[in-house]
């Protein structure tokens, strides 16, 4: 019977930004819930076994397969399906096992950023007691490899994705945008007079890249290891902060 | 000889936030500096020097003041001045010890959000490498307290301050805020309809109050909670996260 759930979030791409409450969360678990194939990266999923183990737990390791996607329904209710459908693949997964205890998933970077275990979990019948444990972002990442400050002085911050930028452009009034979610290099769509970038790809792992400087001059060396790193990978996951260049004098 | 600063995230309120990452960073420092008060709560003094203890380190711990900010400058000028020196005070710390390997910082939360020692860190001259190691954020640690997204699906988030709120109101188009730095529950200031609030106080620490619900009905609520806590503790620091309504529903 599931009566806890622990969504414990892993950082990104780095066992050390597992925090201690993390580590405790996964050696408290009675079974940890790991997705088997799908949505997921070799590398992340070896990445994923060291941290379990480098916790002692003794959790039993149940796994599930994710569905596919339903390419014939629109947006919404193909994202509202496929939630439906990991959730149903949850419990029958733990079906399989006696659950004594605390079930746990792990989650990259941080449960709340641009996941969707969360919604997932909500759709659990009877539904469990969900306990998050933050992890550290990619934005968090991003910025510690490059040491700068997420925001200028006393400054907002915007937090978006590709798609938001390629389709609404630079939005008005901000001097601090974080971009996750771009498979496309969308800061192309910019003009890039009076923008900075700080780009970052791999984040936390040892094939970690980075690139700053002014967005005129650095986009096209940013492309073209982009699609070198990804066609030498077989994937790659990035993301960038953008900044108005009047704003950086502070 | 500073040659390697670290600025290490603990996490906010929590011991359990910090990572490995940062507890290896505390371990290797050859110093730590810690601000002897000033800027500071009882309070947190005691946590930090819980964090330091439990990593084990052998590093010399060396203390500096902060100093006060001089009320007669105008804003701008008062924050730089302030940090030259902080900058100065950390250098002739050091100065007191033989500085034979890494010196490193803590610091609340992540050092990339709403603080000043990165800045403070590029005016030391010579100025040595800034090492940056994240920490969970009272971002994360609100969100993993309510169990909730920080946004809607792909949707954006913007992070700002209650000064902001107050001065701007509502960010038009936006769906997502979450407000830091906010003396004075600055989310009265904006028309509640369609609005929901979570709200977060001594967020990841024993003491920790939450509260959430439509800002209509919970706005007085939390303004009367926030006086009363802050009344007993002598100090209060919260974060929360507002978001349109009609978004929930995804
Ligand atoms: C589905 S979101 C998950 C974000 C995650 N929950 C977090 O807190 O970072 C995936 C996006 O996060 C970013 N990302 C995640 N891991 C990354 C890494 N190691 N390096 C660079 N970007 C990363 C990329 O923008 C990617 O498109
Ligand atoms: C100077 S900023 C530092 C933020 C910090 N670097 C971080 O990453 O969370 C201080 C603000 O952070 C928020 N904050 C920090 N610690 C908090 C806590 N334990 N509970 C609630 N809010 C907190 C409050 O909004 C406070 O005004």
């Amino acid at each position: 019977m599931l009566k806890d759930l622990w969504l414990v979030g892993i950082g990104t791409g780095s066992p050390a930004h597992m925090t201690l409450e993390g580590m405790q969360a996964l050696r408290d678990a009675s079974v940890i819930l790991l997705p088997l194939k799908g949505d997921d990266k070799e590398a992340l999923a070896a990445l994923r076994y060291g941290i379990i183990n480098a916790t002692g737990t003794q959790a039993k390791i149940v796994t599930f397969d994710y569905p596919l996607r339903d390419p014939s329904l629109p947006y919404g209710p193909r994202v509202t399906t496929w939630h439906d459908e990991i959730a149903r693949r949850w419990s029958a997964a733990l079906a399989t096992v006696e659950v004594a205890g605390p079930v746990a998933l792990l989650v990259w970077g941080d449960p709340s950023l641009y996941d969707s275990t969360l919604r997932i979990a909500e759709r659990l019948d009877p539904r469990p007691t969900i306990h998050v444990v933050p992890g550290i972002t990619a934005i968090q990442a991003l910025t510690a490899a490059h040491a700068i400050p997420l925001n200028t002085v006393n400054g907002p911050v915007k937090i978006t994705t590709g798609r938001q930028l390629r389709d609404h452009g630079w939005p008005e009034g901000e001097e601090t945008l974080v971009v996750l979610l771009d498979g496309a290099c969308s800061f192309r769509a910019l003009d890039p007079a009076g923008l900075k970038i700080w780009w970052g790809a791999y984040l936390g792992s040892a094939e970690q890249i980075l690139c700053a400087g002014k967005l005129a001059e650095v986009a096209d060396e940013i492309t073209a290891r982009r699609g070198e790193a990804r066609a030498q990978h077989g994937w790659i996951m990035d993301t960038y902060l953008l900044r108005r260049d009047h704003q950086l004098g502070d």
